[in-house]
């Protein structure tokens, strides 16, 4: 079971647990996000990846509010790769790793499986709380509770995050040597659509940390920016 | 922050944490629910206990299959009170609690509150393994690793389950006790809609659970049943 966001960390883990032999069933969380093309990307990751089953679950946060990546506010711009996670970012949305893993767990349980994999990762993890190996750790307990599964029946679930100890420099070049597929995959927080293609900001977060670790391992970023 | 299902259990909690002074935030979450009747219970109920705000998250989990209760099968018919809850029934929804906690613990972050209600009970709970006092002691330890509050400034949340320990014999008892308007609920897993009312169908696992308290407490259910 892998969490898929059509983002570069989630293409690389769809990537590495192919290789160790994971069946790969793949769910991508909807979860308000502003921009249709995050879906896009994670529906051509998992093709590339020969994913048999890719489901997309809904959930609309936009309602409880608390993020600027859900809701009206303005994501922030041009800060250097080194500040980025110094502290919780306004893009943080309130416990959504513990959503995501849940609602995989969910659908782990009804498939029989006990491995979910994610491309959360504390090295870059620009300060967000659920991208530590506490919480991964505190989220198999409660797997073993929540479950027919684990409770009934002992399953143990397993939260992989082969990324976590990874910088972002290590990420894409673990990508480069599983021959994924950069160019499918999109990160920025603020895109821009111009004539049918998405050209992202080069600017947030989530491009500057992408651009450094790409120039970092001297790997082209084969995706279009403004 | 209440969980409120429109059920008889969460509109028992909600009066039960009213008295004691929490302010009443309430949250439904629409899960591919067969049945608008329990949304528009979870809404009377909310309104008769003065919530201030009440909001619904849509989650389709209907996309993953795996429970009666979302999916096509049949609920489950005519069996006994004393036999619910020796094994997990088809009705089951994987990682259901698991699922509402986490969503509720997103907008208590957000508001900044610490106090998670819900309805869980331990002693008739239909053999769903995350209605246990270890689920929601687990669930508490990964709130403060999945959350800024938690893991950033030491937030200690707390489930309350203030039914854990009772029987539906008791719960009835206790809504009686603190004037719950128990003709507002909807319990039925099965229910019919005539002339614009929805009946509630009497035999399915909810509706003879319900029905037992009642009988056991010597209270009218007010409810129509078919």
């Amino acid at each position: 079971m892998f969490l898929v966001s059509g983002g570069m960390d989630s293409a690389v883990v769809l990537a590495a647990g192919a290789r160790e032999g994971f069946e790969p069933h793949a769910l991508t969380v909807r979860y308000g996000q502003r921009h249709a093309c995050e879906l896009e990307a994670a529906d051509r990751v998992c093709r590339a990846a020969g994913v048999a089953d890719h489901r997309v679950v809904d959930v609309d946060l936009s309602a409880l509010g608390g993020s600027a990546l859900t809701g009206a506010g303005a994501v922030p711009k041009a800060r250097a790769a080194a500040e980025i996670g110094a502290e919780v970012p306004v893009t943080y949305v309130p416990a959504r790793n513990a959503l995501f893993l849940t609602i995989a767990l969910g659908w782990a349980e009804t498939l029989g499986a006990a491995d979910l994999f994610c491309g959360v990762t504390a090295v870059d993890y620009s300060g967000y709380p659920d991208c530590r190996p506490e919480f991964l750790r505190a989220f198999e307990q409660l797997a073993g509770k929540a479950t027919a599964a684990g409770a009934e029946r002992g399953v143990e679930f397993e939260v992989h995050a082969p990324l976590l100890e990874l910088s972002k420099r290590q990420i894409v070049e673990l990508g480069r040597d599983l021959d994924v597929d950069f160019a499918l995959t999109h990160t920025c927080y603020d895109p821009r659509e111009r004539n049918g293609a998405w050209l992202s900001c080069g600017a947030c977060d989530a491009c500057t940390l992408r651009l450094a670790g790409f120039r970092e391992a001297g790997v082209r970023d084969p995706i279009a920016y403004l």
